[in-house]
């Protein structure tokens, strides 16, 4: 029988955490607070923005939501993270992507003070992370959230290959690092990749962040495997799917994640979850 | 016929180019400068510093030694760490591993200034790599002078599966993180890994960087594959050997790095070729 791995209530669970977390730091008259920066009108950008808001504020946290025109300058977004950086009331800062042209992202995110950085993206955080370096720092949302469906599913992991489909530092690499820093055996592929089915096949965990849907099919799994699926594509009738055949998929494999209900709610607890700890560590450093 | 790679011949085409760039400097009134930090007595780390000091004096530039006994204390060699981050006349630092137990390497691989840091090992550098930012950044010397080989023997990278055995992050990571930024499908192996020789049989290029002498036999490679060996381990007799058992794979495989006389020359020419990249940087930044 298939495991059909349940993010929604995962992410409740993790929920139901914070909100403790968030009532321990109110004895103590501490508010986490959280900014989101919002440039230009994508309205799946402003609709991501939105649920992120309303999910902070449902926590008992402060949400503050900056947005700027689609041509603003580089400069305005640097002097409002300056701001946001030494504001007391914020211990989370985030950049919602994609950035116009103009805007160089490398830039940006190595402009947010890593003890803010709750997308884990400043370049300080990744490496540590990828040096698997002792100590509190934050790490990208969506590989952290996999990790707690990994550990909450009791998936072994040490000596296991794991097959990451897909190389962006929202997920694939520090993904990989973290994978790593667990004693796995980890192989990152991309679209590049030569023979793709020969490789996923070999994975005791696969992980696919492409953006292309439907990409892994039956024949592209080992049986018994543990799929993750961070993709959110749409069919030609509009339907949301996933980078994996679902359906196709899932009678081969061992555990499965869905799409919708899968990754996508850990992502966004595990950012409510970090903002929390920001907060806790940010006490602890003074 | 099997390609033995000429690590000496590559690494003094490397310093001719080396010596070039400094004379070019020293007619700008600039001379590079290396500091070296050495605790303790160990034979092998005195033995690695004297070479660095060597080289770099034999191609015109400043090098300084620090020398702390084992039982120093971890601040009294973060303050002279502050001492030359601030030191002008000093382009590149680095302290020669490993350190004794009461110093947390950690600490003094971030204490080190990203500019000066010619080791590659602080994690803004190691994170900027490994998120394939643009930019002039250090990175960790034996991956560097290993894609400095690859370039050089014309590897094909795009689409190619390399598999690396270790995971430090003097070889092991940045050297996977260089792969991924070439658009190479990279596995990246320990020792906890189960069925090395079926992982190591896939790849197109094996680079193996695990202090295991002899550890990848002829059964572990694939014909026509490159084989990258980066150990330096000694048979029972004391002979110098590597990771990979030469005799038995050089017959199978499409071209190959002797120990010694492979990746070792390569390391030292690179640490040379960065310090003088780390003073032109900083010539350009102010």
């Amino acid at each position: 029988m298939t495991t059909i791995i349940d993010g929604k209530k995962l992410a409740q669970k993790i929920n139901l955490q914070t909100t403790k977390e968030v009532a321990k730091l109110k004895g103590q008259g501490i508010k986490p607070g959280i900014a989101v920066i919002l440039v230009g009108d994508d309205p799946a950008s402003k609709m991501y923005t939105r649920n992120k808001q309303r999910k902070a504020e449902k926590l008992g946290m402060n949400s503050i939501l900056k947005t700027f025109p689609s041509d603003v300058s580089q400069q305005v977004i640097l002097d409002e993270i300056k701001a946001l950086n030494s504001d007391d009331t914020i211990n989370a800062i985030l950049v919602q992507a994609p950035l116009p042209q103009q805007i160089d992202a490398d830039v940006i995110t190595s402009a947010i003070v890593p003890s803010k950085d709750v997308d884990g993206f400043h370049p300080q955080n990744l490496g540590r992370l990828y040096a698997n370096q002792a100590g509190n720092y934050p790490v990208a949302c969506t590989p952290k959230g996999i990790m707690t469906i990994l550990k909450e599913y009791h998936v072994p992991l040490v000596g296991q290959h794991a097959v990451i489909v897909g190389r962006s530092i929202l997920v694939g690499k520090p993904m990989a690092a973290l994978l790593l820093n667990e004693d796995v055996t980890v192989t990152v592929a991309g679209h590049h990749t030569k023979n793709l089915a020969s490789l996923t096949k070999q994975a005791d965990i696969l992980i696919v962040a492409t953006g292309v849907g439907h990409l892994i099919k039956a024949e592209f799994v080992k049986p018994d495997a543990v799929v993750i699926d961070v993709g959110i594509d749409h069919d030609d009738n509009g339907k949301l799917i996933g980078d994996v055949d679902f359906d196709a998929v899932k009678d081969v494999v061992g555990a499965i994640t869905p799409v919708p209900g899968g990754v996508g709610p850990l992502t966004i607890a595990t950012l409510m979850q970090q903002t929390v700890e920001l907060t806790k560590w940010s006490q602890i450093n003074g």
